[in-house]
């Protein structure tokens, strides 16, 4: 039984806490005074995420490391889909003060390893009490060559490609609530580490983002609450909507199984698992080729395109088509994960 | 009774969230993309604030509309106190699905209100559900004209001097709790608005802040958790010690009657209370008189100075001295309010 943040107080927790961070030689002012200060260009980027236990995440299905780390990919991702390059992040900690400092050591450990990971350092932070664990991250980024990338540039007859492949942290999250009472939910985890992986420890496409504006695209988004709703997204603010083919949809290993063991069809994690955290890339089609070379050795695929109207389609192998309506996240509606 | 946020959905209370913040022409991105953009400047002054229900303000005690107030005004205090100009925002609001959907506009009045008055323009944030209201603000600035100004720049002899009056926002707080069962605490409240009114929508000191730094402070602090506490961070950040003069204090009125109520020291409230957003400005004495001239018409006062050694201590009226020790907030202790 080791310390707990009440017994470090505020003071010698956030000590602690930023012992887990490396410093950033870059940066002006750090953690620990009233603001950072960072170098910027004449254009910031900016976005905030905040994960709530119990809603985001569960302990006891990823550890602490991999929450922190979570927290701070999914903030990356945003800078990344805007075609930017992530720079600082300030994390705002909350904690019931029984917590086990070493939980929230952890938890700064993973998010110090997803900053360096991709070039990010945690410049600063609030730490406070709460009933529960919540982690609020912001991150600042600049522009990447090509300037920032909008979801609004999209036009009827551009390719909607998707980087990597989808459904594995939906799938994931499935098999790992099933696990302890499902041994057959226990032996596709084993089979397919990616699966729990891809939940736990998203991989935020933060090379592949500015490279893509840089290669042409018009539109993108990063794939956080499933591509039928984020796809959708691109769509309304194109003003166009959007066809996908089931059969181009690029099924990461082992979700094909997992959907047969939770007895669903497979696109419902593709599209509207969440959490993948791959790239929507629209561009026109005589693009795609330059965009999969500027990208490799990431895949990108097409997995259908713009086309005049409003909504999302899904056009299965036969030829029927179905709204692809409601299979995304909603966080404001209780059914979700 | 009206829609609730699960009625609305995430994408549908969004949409109104929106509907409440005033645009920025100079933001080139603002809410509904992955990330904003807005223009920079070489360097950029970053903070995080994290206020959860139950901890950091009480629903029935304060507004919605208050507490987006003193969300963004916590986080702009801190830029202020680094001598900074701030300039966006960025929201992470969590909520209750059944939460009323005006109760979540009212917070985000509050939140354009308290931007709007002092310059600010919400550019994004996230939005997700929660057992209780969360809201994660951060804020970016700019230096001001005399640059970043950090906590560790004090030496001996130097004057500690604080905006303002002090004890306003905790004894605020102590009569709005009592107020419903004490007709006493009632009546203060009436005679003195200003209490009530420092807990609910506190006023950051963003023109000090930078007048301030440019007037020849050497180092600053805003009061968030209390002069004992936040001073105490300046003393060791400047390895120094710190005196206060108990009689130097400036009250805020009405903070002596609702000691007197409460049966405690005034100056409890005006060291230990925290949230008065008020700064402590260091600057060696002969500075002072510019720097009072700077400020005005907001009042700086001398409370005391810095001195070898290490710790803050109290001078009372007849000589005695005394640590000011845990008089402040420390978050992660659970008697604190």
């Amino acid at each position: 039984v080791g310390e707990e943040a009440r017994d470090l107080g505020e003071r010698g927790l956030i000590e602690r806490l930023l012992g887990r961070l490396a410093p950033d030689p870059a940066v002006i002012v750090g953690p620990g005074d009233d603001a950072a200060a960072v170098p910027t260009g004449p254009v910031t980027l900016a976005t905030t995420d905040l994960l709530v236990e119990g809603v985001h995440f569960e302990i006891g299905l990823s550890s602490p490391a991999d929450v922190g780390w979570k927290a701070l990919a999914a903030s990356l991702s945003d800078v990344a889909a805007m075609g930017g390059v992530p720079r600082h992040a300030l994390v705002g900690l909350g904690a019931p003060p029984p917590t086990p400092a070493a939980t929230l050591e952890a938890l700064y450990d993973g998010l110090d390893e997803c900053g360096r990971a991709h070039g990010v350092a945690v410049v600063g932070g609030d730490t406070v009490r709460a009933d529960r664990l919540i982690v609020a991250v912001a991150v600042l980024g600049e522009p990447g060559p090509a300037g920032v990338l909008r979801r609004a540039g999209g036009r009827p007859g551009d390719a909607v490609c998707v980087t990597g492949a989808l459904g594995a942290a939906a799938a994931g999250l499935a098999l790992l609530r099933a696990a302890a009472d499902d041994p057959r939910a226990a032996a596709l985890l084993e089979t397919h580490p990616g699966l729990a992986a891809a939940h736990r420890r998203p991989r935020p496409r933060v090379r592949e983002g500015p490279a893509a504006a840089a290669a042409g695209a018009v539109a993108m988004i990063d794939l956080s609450d499933g591509l039928g709703t984020d796809l959708g997204r691109v769509a309304e603010a194109s003003g166009v909507g959007a066809r996908l083919r089931a059969e181009a949809l690029p099924l990461a290993p082992g979700v094909a199984e997992a959907a047969a063991w939770a007895g669903v069809d497979p696109v419902r994690f593709a599209l509207g698992g969440g959490e993948d955290y791959e790239l929507a890339v629209v561009a026109p089609p005589d693009r795609v080729g330059r965009l999969i070379g500027a990208l490799a050795p990431t895949p990108l695929v097409v997995v259908g395109s713009l086309v005049e109207g409003r909504g999302v389609v899904l056009e299965r192998p036969g030829g029927d088509v179905e709204p692809v309506g409601e299979l995304g996240h909603d966080h404001f509606r209780e059914d979700d994960a």
